[in-house]
């Protein structure tokens, strides 16, 4: 159950509707976002919900069954959407693209992207800097210098940023530099990062896991804005299945499936989501078609050279067609025939 | 390796390539199409190919050595054209729509589906007459008596017919009242259906099966080409994963990777590839603007009626306006930007 | 509903249960096995069954909600018990071990593991002639003839034999030869391939599709079941999931909870279940700790040599100490504390 | 590859591999245990190991090309044996049961987990303070007040406890109150997780990822033994998969499959394997008798009104007996005629 406050609700009303959620056997969550003040009732019993919610303070009351609740579309109808400032937005029709390499890899590599992106009109830089990679072994990131590089020159000309947090302990030193806090796939359960960034004030993109139902995302997202945060993201990057002719299997059915559970903006990883350079494009305009709200995609000057995942890349010429034709298919989409 | 040999190739000189294939170790299998001959070897041992290629009557040597060889693209560059008369063609840049019930259910079912399709210009109407049913105990279709019925009022209006077959013993009876025979998914390595449907001269639709891989649906084609049928259609009709928010997992990487992989056409089927009314158009654009050379798509008059799938079947009134946004996608399809 | 009648009914009490069925709106089923005869009654309507039961020439009455019915271990509580003469019995206590090369090659290898099993003392030989291939270019069995050498060196020695039917038009030809028919993971859910096993008064193997569920194997068994063949066994060979460190996922649970879910046998097929040849005996004896009925292995005098499936094959040499370890855990299992 | 050094290894001896490795394009981490000092050298270079493995300082070198090195079979052939003191001990043919509730509840709980853990002479106890939890708002576990109550009674009873540690903040709270931290499957790739084990002087026990590979699971591993702690067990808990009969897929090949690539003890956690209370000993069982060192179960005195987990968890009057039987396993297991 969710109850949506009065932003000027007395302490004594407040009281009054927590006394009363515990009478009848609930556990209540107190929830505060920049925008709204909720509180979220949990329990078993079936109710005349009216008993609470004509109750002094409380702006709106919905029950909602399922685990996600103030990320789900029968609580709020109306889109989420992300802004970035600048005039820079995603979801309810803003759309976006997000490109850049795979890691942060030296400040030349900044700042041929950063030139590309402006050719190109993008206003989101993705980029790693801390890179959770399998082997021990393998190339990590550059860390917080990489990322104050990366802040540098995306600042300078008015480009923001989206990267990747690991852990808790990273996001006090990132958030100056950041625009997006991005949550990786290996990360989409990690409960106590979610709480953490739940209570930043700076916009989440989260991961769907390796192998992550779609209700397992929205109670992630659910930790998010519980602990306060609403303005998150959800990422379709590819699940993992048998098939081997590809790196993972894009799941198209989860756009249209998570527009309608949820009023969050959903991203399309096609890099990720298929593997293979030549085929990012037509995943892309897939993901659009079927409603996604922005696209993240891989993109070097040199692929062949990147210090990760080049075989996904595109190539900073083959991305000066891809952009043309992602805007074509934004364009064509709201041409479609609707009910 | 794929030796295409001269129409007019003399028996002493086919004899030759036979015995110099065998001196190396290789099996011959000769495969003979209504358009061209062929001998395949198989063997392991590396030799130069010129000193086959260069003996009387071959018109083309190559070698491919994967599993799949008539059907791969490395083979056969030219996109396989489906050719079903009336100047109804799939394939190679012409894109059909196929739509229909489930199952075929009475004379007045077919009759209001053949109004429905005339009134919208469709060719291809599908249907079940023979069901593939889990349970013994489900209805399990009108067999040849509704195929008949079927029949008479699609040709009557001109309009193709696909249908499934579900076991060798019915090919012959089927035979005349059909113009596409469809392979379900849980045939799709029934190899003694395939090698019979390799003998017929009606072109064959094979659904991926339930956990196929691709290279599994490539193999499956390449035992009906290599009985002597070339047209051949690869449908993808969704996965089976964890997910449970669906029915299927549509693989929308499927449609590039097999575009690339083989010549022949690619069918979307997001009826069974999403299994939820509303997702079945977003799930079938994206399906085009994937590459697909056509959609088979379940309609209904009154879908909450249908003997089977009704939960994935589009009303008449929808489906209206799925066919306007299918075809408005195949339009804007053809101005994007390409390499 | 399942409705067990006496063998002796009279024509009319078992027309005015049909007539008492289609009453309530229900489709009625008529099976007869070899042992029993039962009406099937499918349908949605909730009522006192008693009202049906208490009439002339009903033994039993049970309604079963499942797909599944006659399968089910709600309905017929005893195990069954697959006798093949001469004392050899699968299931209800009763353990047999099948061995024998994937496929059959040759008379000689045919008396060279016939001679093997002699030695061990094992009962069944299992063995290919109908081989399904994932690419037409495979080796696909030796076919009838090989069966006819396969019976003349088993049946002068006392073994019975497994091996697999492919296709309907196969079962004649094969009967006489044959002890118990075997369908492959591929043909699963061959609709009619079950059928008409149904028809046979020899007892069926059932493999589990690729990607099969529990619920769909039963509901496959069901078919044969349905048809007058209560003479079934259920074969656990592994599925398909992304871990790619062996072939196949054996799944240990599949056993429990089919032995809680049917009444049937339940075969342990090591060999495709892992795929590798040292990891067979470890998942056998999980196997059959777990509570499998029987195994079904893959032995070759020298496997390096075998036309298909060399690498999860035992060596005679290896076999003859693996059949001693299954038999010690058959015994030990035998010990364990029953609740 | 993997440079074992002497103990007592000069500096410039030192200076000088690193030189070498660099000289031939290699990444050199240094990673010193409480047991040993090692240097892994990553490159692509091929050359005469010799050439290095020749200098002065040096005990053993060896090539490992997979991305898990020092947790691989072919560098330390010998098993690992865990020492948790007391002459408890894991692995290398030293079985132990761990057993205790899901989460710990209470101080009354607790005492009676312990009591029923003497009276079977039960060493560790499981049990978690910190619940990773899909939904925010289930209960998330009593913390770290939770485990010095846990302690008290354990400590005072002779008892070493394991449970989970879900973030590096943690693990210092908890360092003097554990004997084996656990990596639940959720952040079973959260690599700053890892490292920060790494450092610890405690046992870690992996879980394998809800979709983890078996590669995966010893890369994860590897990190932790690059940072510096040996004392690693890998715990197989199911898979995710499509069949819903029941919770995870027990993957019972990964066990030999482990056991085979790995010298670190290998877990059985057939309550989530499984998820099903009458089906935790046969999977148990089974995973004992393919060579699991361990089992870890969840046992309640009442575990209907456990606070999680109650399907799967074990009455302590259906654990008595269950111990018996693994007991039994365990000693049957030494019997089996070996190669």
């Amino acid at each position: 159950m969710i109850i949506k406050l009065d932003k000027n609700i007395k302490k004594e009303a407040k009281n009054l509707i927590l006394q009363k959620l515990q009478d009848v056997g609930y556990k209540s969550n107190i929830v505060t976002t920049k925008y709204d003040n909720y509180i979220i009732g949990v329990g078993s019993k079936q109710f005349d919900i009216r008993s609470i919610g004509s109750l002094e303070g409380i702006k709106d009351i919905h029950r909602v069954t399922a685990a996600a609740k103030l990320v789900s579309k029968k609580w709020k109808t109306q889109d989420t959407i992300i802004d970035l400032g600048d005039s820079v937005k995603i979801g309810g029709g803003n759309f976006q693209i997000m490109a850049g390499p795979c890691s942060i890899e030296s400040e030349d590599q900044i700042e041929k992207t950063v030139q590309h992106l402006l050719e190109n009109n993008i206003k989101i830089m993705r980029g790693g800097v801390y890179k959770p990679r399998s082997s021990p072994y393998a190339f990590r990131g550059l860390g917080i210098e990489g990322l104050k590089l990366f802040y540098k020159h995306c600042h300078a000309n008015g480009i923001k940023i989206i990267t990747e947090v690991m852990m808790t302990s990273q996001i006090e030193s990132m958030y100056e530099y950041i625009d997006i806090f991005q949550v990786g796939a290996r990360n989409s359960q990690n409960f106590n990062l979610l709480d953490a960034l739940g209570k930043q004030d700076k916009p989440i993109m989260l991961k769907r896991g390796l192998s992550g139902t779609l209700d397992e995302l929205l109670a992630s997202a659910e930790y998010i804005f519980s602990n306060g945060n609403e303005d998150i993201m959800l990422c379709e990057r590819g699940i993992r299945t048998y098939e081997n002719s590809y790196r993972n299997t894009f799941d198209i059915n989860s756009i249209p499936v998570l527009k309608k559970k949820s009023h969050l903006p959903v991203i399309i990883d096609a890099s990720h989501g298929v593997g293979i350079r030549e085929f990012v494009e037509p995943i892309s305009l897939a993901g659009i078609i079927a409603g996604g709200d922005a696209v993240i995609t891989e993109v070097h000057e040199i692929p062949q050279i990147a210090f990760s995942d080049g075989a996904q890349t595109l190539s900073h010429l083959e991305a000066n067609k891809y952009y043309q034709n992602v805007r074509n298919t934004v364009a064509f989409r709201e041409k479609l025939i609707q009910f």
